[in-house]
C-alpha cells in the first residue's frame, strides 16, 4: 500500500496520456451486451415498482411478504421471469435472457429477487430439468404465471452442504404404488426453505429413495404441501421467523409425517421406479447419477453470482457519487474543503473494487453464455459431459467470487459514506442485510471452491466425479504431480504465453511491462499452475507418510481453496482482457484498459507476498506495482462518475437522496 | 496461507509440548481484572433483562425505543451506569469501573449500550468535563438517575469529522445577556443525534461562538429542547427514521431558529463570556482550546472500542461452540462426518480472530487504566498535558482497531455458521447491524488513524496540536527525518531490543526464534519505525518538489494510515506480551502464550509482503511463519471452547439455541 510521490509515471506507461472522454451510453451498451432489451424491460419494471424499497421498511413482515408475492406475480405477467422456459408453456425459450433478467433485477429489492429465484429458478428449474413431459405439462404453465407457487425443499437442519447425506426418506410402497415421505428426527427437517412458510402449494422434495428395502440415494419428488392455502395433512410447517434480511421471503421448516404421493411424483428424468418396484436408471453409478441430477440445477448458481455483482454496482454507484459531492477538511486550500474522492485513500478504497466489478461482470457474461450454449444444445455431443462439468466448476467459482465481492464492496461503500450510510433511506442497510446470505446459499462459497479444486485435480473426468472428499484425496495422492498438471488448461496456456514475453522463460517476470496484459496473464497463470502442483504434492506426501486422509485434507485445505481461487481469478482476468481486446479503439477502450490494469495489478498487489515467496516478484518490482496502482487510481478519478453511470442502475434504485443529491 | 504438512513441529518449539488444561474460572478472573465485581453486576443485569434481545425483533420501532429507555432507567438504578461520576451527585467515583461496566454491557442488546453511551458518556460526560460547578449542581444528579435525558448535538449533516467547521452559530446578545442559537442552512442542522428524536429534554449543543462580531470557534452550550416531553419553540426536530441497526435509539435532526439561552448555558470550563461581552479563556490559542475541550471527551472513544471488542467475543463464542458441535462431510472416516473445527480452513478462519480478541482485550485494559489515571489526577503535573495527548492518540487507535475487528469478526463468524447464522434468533443479524456504525461514530476510523499519525509525527508536542492537515504537512516537511524518528518511543525501544536478540543488529530477523516475543516485538517495532520515517521522507520530498500540500497529503495518505496502524498494532502486541509475562506459570499461561504467538505471527503473516519488500523476511522464513501459524491453530483446537468460555458471556446473551445447543 505505498504510493511513491516522487514517481510521476512509469516506464511502461505510454509517453503521453490523454484522458478519455467516456460516452456513458456506449459503455452501457457494452455492459448490457446482447440482452440489452430484456435488461431495459427489467429496469422499467424496477422503476415502476420502486415503492417496494420503502415498503420493505414500513410494512410488517406479513404485509411485506404479501407485497413481494404480489410484485412477483405482476412481474411474471411482463414475461421477464419466464424467459428461460419453453415457449409452448408460455416461457421465452431463451436461457441467456433469463439470466440477464435475473441479474438486472438485483438492482432492486432483493426479497423480490430471491422470491423470483425460488419460484422460477429453483422450483421451476427442478421441474424442467429433473422432470419429464408429464411433469412439464402438469406444472410449467401455472408455475410461469406464478399462479402456482412452489418451493425447493433440499436443505435440512442437519445438512446443507453435504446433500448426499440428507435424512428425509421416500419409501416406495408396492401395495399402493406410492412413495411415503418421512422426516426422521430434527436434523432431517427441511429448513430455510424459501416460499415454504406462507405461499408454496407444491414442493420439490429431495429425499433418500428406498425401493424394496434398498436405498438408491437422493432423488426429487413433487409433493403438494398446501391445498387452497391450507397445509395438507401429514405436512408440518414452521416459520423460520425474522432473518437478517430478505424478510419479504417466507422461509420455513417442513416436516413430513408419512405423506403419500403417487409413483409419478418422482421427477424421473434420470431414474424411475416401475409400478412393480424395480429401480431403473441409465446412469449406473449412484454417485454419478446424483451429481448429474444436481448438475442440471447449475443455473441457480449462475444467477446468484450475477445478482451479487449487480448489487455491488448499486453500492459503488452511491458511494462514488457521494465521494464526488461530499467535502471534508481543508487539504488543498485554506478556503475550501476537499472532495472525498480527491483523497488518495478514498480512491484506493473504491477504485480497485470498481475495476473488479467490471472484471466480474464480463466473467459472468462468459459463464452465462456457456450456460446458454450447454443448455440450448439440441443433441448431446461427445463434449457435452465435459462441457457441463467445466460449466459447473466455472459457475461455482464465479458465484463464490461474485458474492464475496458483493459483501466486501457493500461494506466498504457503507463505510465510505459515513454515518449517512447507516440510515435505511440510503440503501446500504438493505443491501448489506439482504446480500449477506449470498455467500452461503446456492452452495457455501468455501465448499464451492473445493468443488472447483476437485475438478482441476481430476481434470473434470466423469470417471472421477463420483469421488467424495476422502476418495479425491486418495485418488490425487496416487497420481504423479506432473500428470495432474499437464492435463490442465492453464499449464498449456502458461507455456505458450512465456514465448511472447521479453526475457524468455526465466526473465519475463522481470522484463515485461506491468501494463502488458500478457505479463498480467502470465502471473495469474503461473500462480494457478504452481498452487495446483503444490496441492497435489502435499496430498501425495501426506498419504505417503501414512497420515489419515482426513488429517491430510484438513492440513492442505487452505492450499486447496487457494488453488481454486487462483484458477477462478485467472478465468476472470482472461474474460476481462478478451472482452477489452475485442472492443474497437476509442475512449471507452482507453477507459477499459485502465480498469483491466487496475484490476490485474491490484490483484497481484494483494497477493504480492506469494509472488515474492515463489521468486516471481522482486521487492523493487513489487513496489513498482504499488506505485502503478496509485497512478491508475489517479487516472480513473476524472472518469469514475461515468464508469458507475455505465452500469445503468435506475435512479429510483439508488434512492439515497442525501448521498447522491436528489432531494 | 500455507501449511506444510510434512512439517511436524518447528525448531523453535519446545521439544515436548504438553497440551494445557485450562481452568476457565482462572481465565475469566484474568480477563475481568480488577473490575470483576462491576462486570458481574452488569452480567447479572444483562441476564435479568435478556428478553430485550427478542423484543428488538418483535416490537415496532416506537415500542422498542420506549422499552430501551425503560431498561436504561432501570439499569441506572442499579448503579452500573453512573460509576464514572462524582459520589456527591450519586455516582460511583470510579472512571475505570465505568469503562468496565460499559464494555460488559456490549454482550447484550446494543441499542441499550448506545443509549447508555449517549446519556451518561456523551451528554453526562460533556456536562462533567466542559461544565463547572453550577452545571454539575444543576444537572448531574438527575442525569445519573436518567430522570433527565439528554443528547450530544455535535455532528451536523455537512460536518462530522471536521468538527471545527460546524455551521451552527451561537451569538452573544449583549442586551439580554443571552446566546442566540441559529442553524444556517441544511448542512448545519444537527444530524444522527441519539436521544434527540424522542427522549432528550436537554442538549449539549456545539456551535460557533460569536461575541461582539468576532468568531471564537466551537463551544458547547446546554440548551433545553423539550419541556415535559414537548419540543420547545424555536427548536425543530426531525426523526432520522429507520437505520441499519440500533433502532432502539431515537436518532434525530435538530434545527435551531433563534433559540435563546442564558449566558450561563455556556459550558465554561475552558472559556467564558463576561456579562459585558468580553470573551475570556486561559488557553490563548483558539485551535489549542478547541482540542483541549474535545480531548476531555476521550472516554467515549475508549468505551466504544471496548464495546466493539466485547461484541466480537459474543460472535466468537457462538461460532466456536457451533464449530465444536456441527459435523459436515465424511473426511476422516467413512462412517462419521467431521466436526467443522477439525477442518484446517475453519481453524484458520476463527483462531487468529480469537487470538486477536485476546490481544485487543488487554490493549483495551491498558488504555482504560490510563484513562482512569489521567482523569483521576487531583492536580495536574508537568506531564499531564503530554499524557493526555498520548491517551487521546491511544484511545483513537484502539477504538479504530477494536471496531474494525468487530465488523470483520462478526462477519466471519456469521459465515462460519452458514444459513443458520442468517436467522435473527441466532444473534448475528443484530450484532452485524448494530455494530456496523461503530467504525464511523465517535470518530471515523480513517480520520482517527490520521490523528494517531499526527501525534507521532509531531511528538505529541502541545505546540503543534493546533496544526490542521495542511499545517501538519508543512511542519513535517520542514523537519529532518531523523528528528522525527529520534523523538519517537519506538525508535528507542527498537534499538534496545536488537541487543538481546541473536544475530545482532543485522541478523536478528534471521536467527531469533519465531516464538520469541523479543523477535515478534522487534518486527512490529521495525515496521513502525520504518513506516514513520517513510511518511516523513515522502512529505518532505513532495513539498521540496513544490507540489500542492493537499496533493502531497493525498498521495501519502495510505502511508500515513499505514504508519498509524503499525504504531497501534505495536502497542497492542506489547500490551498482550506484558500481561502474559506477568502472569504466573501454569496451564493458563501456556494457553496465553499460544495466543500471543498466534496473534503476533498471524499479524506478521498478513503483512509479510511488506517485511519481504523491506528486507526483514526471507521467503523461507516467511513460509516458516505460515507453517507455525497452522501449527498454533492445531494446538489451540483442543482448548478453543475454554478460551471462549473465559470471556464470561452470559448464556442468555448467546441465545442461538440451534447453534450452541440449548434447545
Amino acid at each position: 500500500m505505498a504510493t511513491d510521490i516522487a514517481d510521476t509515471g512509469t516506464e511502461e506507461s505510454p509517453p503521453i496520456y490523454v484522458q478519455p472522454d467516456v460516452d456513458v451510453d456506449e459503455l452501457k451498451r457494452l455492459l448490457d451486451g446482447k440482452y440489452a432489451a430484456i435488461r431495459d424491460l427489467v429496469r422499467a419494471n424496477l422503476a415502476a415498482y420502486s415503492s417496494i424499497l420503502e415498503e420493505a421498511e414500513t410494512m410488517t413482515r406479513p404485509e411485506f411478504r404479501e407485497r413481494v408475492r404480489e410484485v412477483v406475480v405482476e412481474l411474471a405477467a411482463t414475461g421477464q421471469t419466464g424467459m428461460g422456459f419453453p415457449e409452448e408453456y408460455g416461457g421465452g425459450g431463451d436461457i441467456g435472457a433469463s439470466v440477464a433478467a435475473f441479474e438486472t433485477l438485483a438492482f432492486g429489492d432483493l426479497s423480490v429477487l430471491v422470491k423470483v429465484g425460488v419460484q422460477f429458478g429453483l422450483f421451476g428449474g427442478a421441474i424442467l430439468q429433473l422432470g419429464t413431459k408429464a411433469h412439464h405439462d402438469a406444472y410449467l404453465a401455472d408455475m410461469i404465471t406464478a399462479k402456482t407457487m412452489g418451493c425447493f425443499a433440499m436443505t435440512e437442519t442437519g445438512h446443507g452442504s453435504n446433500v448426499q447425506a440428507l435424512g428425509t426418506v421416500a419409501t416406495y410402497d408396492l401395495a399402493t404404488h406410492e412413495y411415503v415421505i418421512e422426516t426422521h428426527g430434527e436434523d432431517a427437517r427441511k429448513d430455510y426453505i424459501g416460499n415454504a412458510a406462507d405461499h408454496a402449494e407444491l414442493a420439490v422434495v429431495f429425499a433418500q429413495l428406498v425401493v424394496g428395502g434398498t436405498s438408491e440415494g437422493v432423488h426429487a419428488f413433487v409433493v403438494r404441501i398446501r391445498e387452497n392455502g391450507e397445509v395438507v395433512p401429514g405436512v408440518h410447517i414452521e416459520d423460520d421467523g425474522q432473518k437478517m434480511g430478505l424478510n419479504g421471503v417466507d422461509n420455513g421448516r417442513i416436516r413430513f409425517d408419512g405423506v403419500r404421493v403417487p409413483r409419478t411424483a418422482l421427477l424421473n428424468q434420470f431414474a424411475d421406479v416401475t409400478p412393480s418396484g424395480v429401480y431403473e436408471s441409465e446412469i449406473e453409478n449412484a454417485n454419478k447419477r446424483f451429481f448429474t441430477m444436481l448438475g442440471t440445477l447449475v443455473q441457480g448458481r449462475v444467477c446468484v453470482g450475477g445478482g451479487g455483482i449487480n448489487a455491488a454496482k448499486v453500492a459503488l454507484a452511491i458511494a462514488i457519487k457521494y465521494g464526488l459531492r461530499r467535502r471534508q477538511f481543508e487539504a488543498s486550500s485554506d478556503d475550501e474543503e476537499q472532495l472525498l474522492l480527491d483523497y488518495g485513500m478514498h480512491q484506493r478504497r473504491l477504485f480497485p473494487l470498481l475495476a473488479r466489478t467490471y472484471a466480474l461482470h464480463f466473467a459472468q457474461e462468459v459463464v452465462a453464455s456457456q450456460l446458454h450454449e450447454v443448455f440450448s444444445e439440441a443433441e448431446p455431443t461427445p463434449n457435452t459431459e465435459k462441457n457441463r462439468k467445466q460449466l459447473e466448476s466455472r459457475a461455482a467459482g464465479t458465484k463464490a467470487l461474485g458474492t464475496w465481492h458483493a459483501t466486501r464492496t457493500i461494506q466498504e461503500c457503507r463505510e465510505a459514506c459515513g454515518g449517512a450510510g447507516y440510515l435505511s433511506v440510503n440503501r446500504f442497510a438493505a443491501l448489506k442485510a439482504d446480500t449477506d446470505v449470498f455467500t452461503t446459499f446456492e452452495g457455501d462459497n468455501t465448499v464451492l471452491m473445493q468443488l472447483v479444486a476437485k475438478g482441476l485435480l481430476t481434470d473434470y473426468a466423469s470417471d472421477f466425479e463420483d469421488l467424495d472428499q476422502l476418495g479425491t484425496v486418495r485418488f490425487v495422492a496416487g497420481l504423479a504431480v506432473d500428470t495432474v498438471l499437464e492435463k490442465t488448461n492453464v499449464h498449456k496456456l502458461l507455456e505458450r504465453i512465456k514465448d511472447v514475453l521479453p526475457g524468455g522463460d526465466d526473465g519475463w517476470d522481470q522484463e515485461a511491462g506491468l501494463r502488458d496484459p500478457e505479463y498480467q496473464l502470465a502471473m495469474y497463470r503461473y500462480r494457478e499452475d504452481h498452487m495446483l502442483g503444490g496441492v497435489a504434492r502435499r496430498l501425495k506426501r501426506g498419504i505417503d507418510d501414512d497420515m489419515n486422509p482426513g488429517e491430510v485434507f484438513s492440513r492442505v485445505q487452505d492450499h486447496v481453496i487457494g488453488a481454486a481461487r487462483a484458477h477462478v481469478e485467472r478465468l476472470v482476468l482472461e474474460a476481462f482482457i478478451e472482452k477489452t481486446r475485442a472492443f474497437p479503439d476509442g475512449d471507452v477502450k482507453v477507459a477499459l484498459n485502465l480498469l483491466v490494469d487496475l484490476h490485474a495489478l491490484s490483484g497481484i498487489e494483494n497477493d504480492r507476498a506469494w509472488f515474492m515467496e515463489h521468486g516471481r516478484l522482486t521487492s523493487t518490482r513489487s513496489k513498482a506495482i504499488t506505485r502503478e496502482v496509485g497512478d491508475l487510481c489517479r487516472k480513473i478519478r476524472p472518469i469514475c462518475g461515468d464508469l458507475v453511470d455505465g452500469f445503468g442502475v435506475p435512479d429510483e434504485m439508488l434512492r439515497a437522496p442525501d448521498l447522491v443529491g436528489r432531494r
